[in-house]
């Protein structure tokens, strides 16, 4: 691991497959509360999606501690053989990306993230995929790319030269399936619920706003049923905020979901934010051009010394 | 003065009579920047308001050792018998609000104006009143009852019981007229341009949405033109940015200018704002009612302890 700066603050994100039974859920987040010096600012559970997304901040060490912590729990307590979930998935600890916080670098999350990913491998027997800046090629840096055709499909193909883990054994855990581990920039994890329970409305606006086919540049956009809600979802990371921004992004569904006779109820933005896609958003939605962060009293609060 | 706890941070916002002369700005602005310790955040002139508004952030001690050298330059540089400007004003330093920052109380930015008030008073000859929550009467909470018929009218009338200072000689400054000093909650200073040069169209908007005339509550609204950039300008103070935000007070201003044909060109925000203002923003301009404080990445780097 890179040596750290007495400040170094790092961000992770892991998501896990159980998003249904709270105790379940608890045991898990449980082993992050765990760790002194880690922060659990966020716990997500989606019963629909069947997931959780947990937002964690400390110094790397302690941070990948955490999360190495969880992905144990998850893997004792959670069976994919018997998991299903509106959204895609490979494994019990589904996800851990690392994100660059406070004096901390991309280098020195590409590097964690490989850290990590060996460890989970050569400790837990788990599979391990890395994604993101941390990919080992181009099509994995892509984690849909990584996760096509799910639990299900890989559990068949794990062997094939395309699919081969970068770290541990060319077969799925048999409880724990596998695991991606990356590095990536902050991105905006944002839904947006409509009021219709027609799949095929999310299903065709996510078509429509999505990069891959030709939507928003920095859009990746999923349809999901949210069944225990009665509405569908279009569920989104934009991973570059400054190119497309949660407006932007809000304002289009809008306007597709109502040429489907359907409205927007509300949206989510999942997790942590940097403070910047908020100045963006007073520059885009009260039209002034001229604001910025230096303008919000709290940046300077932190900054003065004590005196 | 109260007792300062170690990190008492109090926010102040200068407004004084000049927003032409570059060089006198400066100078005046200087007496700030020479006080260590504070921070000078924002200097926005406007020529067509002949008016800067200043924003200093430091320990209360120390921003009131720079108000009060502020107010000495101001009163030796700018001469009230020439000065023309569209917005109100009373004096060479028109107004100086304390403004609760971290780990201070509105009682204490009372005390700080009272202090403050009382010295310009004293050392410079200045006539001083009291407004907001350090008021002597409940008519003189409010800025523009003590500002009425400007610097013309008092000039005449402050000799009337209702308008004796309360501090200093019953007098107008031969150049630097009189200075309010208070204290206020913070509050979100907005302008709106309109494209058009019809002054009429901005007062009509104005009278539309101040909460004096029946409008939005907690707004404080005023036209003015702006000559220099050809526009017209809605200037308001939102007092409680909860009570009706930013994007409230666009909107409206927005369908009110479009019913007369109008458009909005921009708006614009001055000095700080809380983040809490933004939070606010995310919420109301996303449909994102979920969307809270704590899921800003800064507002946690700041609370990492070192380790």
């Amino acid at each position: 691991m890179a040596e750290e700066s007495a400040t170094a603050i790092i961000e992770s994100v892991p998501n896990f497959s159980e998003g249904r039974r709270p105790h379940i859920i608890e045991a898990i987040v449980s082993e992050a509360r765990r760790v002194r010096g880690v922060g659990v600012l966020d716990v997500l559970s989606d019963p629909d999606h069947n997931r959780t997304v947990v937002t964690l901040i400390g110094p790397p060490a302690l941070v990948a501690e955490a999360v190495m912590a969880m992905t144990g729990a998850a893997a004792r307590l959670i069976d994919m053989e018997n998991h299903h979930g509106a959204h895609p998935r490979i494994g019990a600890m589904d996800v851990i990306p690392f994100v660059p916080g406070l004096n901390t670098t991309m280098e020195q999350c590409v590097e964690l993230a490989r850290s990590v990913g060996r460890e989970i491998a050569s400790t837990l027997g788990i599979p391990v995929y890395l994604y993101g800046e941390a990919a080992s090629s181009p099509e994995r840096r892509n984690l849909a790319y990584i996760r096509r055709g799910e639990y299900e499909a890989l559990k068949e193909e794990i062997g094939r030269p395309d699919r081969l883990p970068d770290f541990g054994p060319p077969v799925l855990h048999p409880s724990a399936g596998a695991t991606v581990v990356g590095a990536r920039a902050p991105l905006v994890a944002m839904n947006v619920n409509l009021g219709t329970t027609d799949l095929f409305v999310a299903r065709v606006i996510a078509r429509k706003i999505r990069e891959s086919s030709g939507g928003l540049p920095a859009v990746m956009a999923k349809a999901v049923a949210l069944v225990e809600r009665g509405m569908v979802q279009v569920t989104m990371n934009l991973t570059d905020y400054r190119v497309t921004s949660p407006l932007t992004v809000l304002k289009t569904i809008t306007q597709e979901a109502e040429a489907h006779g359907v409205s927007v109820v509300e949206s989510e933005i999942v997790g942590l934010v940097p403070m910047d896609v908020l100045v963006d958003l007073a520059r885009q939605s009260l039209a002034a051009k001229g604001f910025s962060a230096a303008q919000v009293l709290e940046t300077h609060l932190k900054e003065r010394p004590r005196e």
